[in-house]
């Protein structure tokens, strides 16, 4: 079952600034061989269920060994079984409908 | 690694009412022997990392073979590595601090 | 328009605790007159559109007067115009269909 | 207050194909001069709250419009008072630490 999902990662009490940690997970989804997309509020990522996930779980381990005591993530997680969608897909669809002059992805 | 989800899954194209996926899917938890907490807009969820990603897979399986085409689910994740908590101590936290009198699990 | 919303606040860099902050949001709910069900990961809420979202830009500014000098807050938005429904008729909807024997709100 | 929005709205009861809905929330957002950015599981949005927030009911008043009886909406909130960050600010201070090798907007 391939999956898209969209992952936003919080360390708490670390202070302020999250990039480093938001690097960090960067490197952990590269790492496993999957397609990520950074944006301003998270990283959408496709694949295969089973890596996708565990790349998050992942995540949570390499976020935890930086020194953040807690986390809170939030993911959209999507899946279809009528067709196969990649991330650029969904993008080129909406941005079809308005005459290409969106700024996007 | 222990975690606390609340999940939300949202099957697209198949009509208004969506209870009997939420219902589907609460069965999937509770078969799986994992401690689930409906509530509006969501069942919280709490148990070991792998047996409650596997659980929110399954829930995806069942209800794509309910026969939902599409899925668009979210969820909040939460760990924490410097102490236990559970789904019933963060409640129990904000409702100290407001004297007992908050509506709540 | 009425809504049905879920609110989770996350003040970033004010430490591991977030129950005094997640309280405080609750006694801007109530105070607004607003029907809040506190659960392990957030706060239902409903009411009239503008009711509610006055109420959620009130916690930002309340959390953020409190010392939090950033807030990732994440939230479900429900609106419907086919029929009217409450947080409980959400949550009795499901419940109905697993024969009442779900721990619930 | 100004504060950066992830918006993913899913219009429940529509069919499988949700990009008609999703294109004319972009242009409500553009119509209210508001900076949106598209991405694969939704639009980062920035702008005064009040304005944005705006730009959300108006989106939710667009897709009922539209047709659809019920919409279930996610949100990231992100506000900050320690200094002013743009959505661009949020993705440079990640690839700044990545060796800029990250495909992103």
């Amino acid at each position: 079952m391939n999956v898209i999902v969209d992952l936003c990662i919080i360390p708490i009490s670390v202070g302020v600034s999250l990039s480093p940690y938001v690097a960090a997970c960067e490197k952990v989804i590269s790492q496993a061989g999957l397609k990520g997309v950074l944006h301003a509020n998270g990283t959408n990522i496709e694949g295969e269920w089973d890596a996708v996930f565990a790349a998050v779980k992942r995540c949570h381990e390499v976020v935890h060994g930086m020194g953040a005591p807690r986390i809170s993530t939030t993911m959209r997680v999507g899946t279809r079984t009528d067709r196969i969608q990649t991330m650029e897909d969904k993008v080129k669809s909406v941005q079809g409908k308005l005459g290409g002059a969106v700024e996007g992805v």
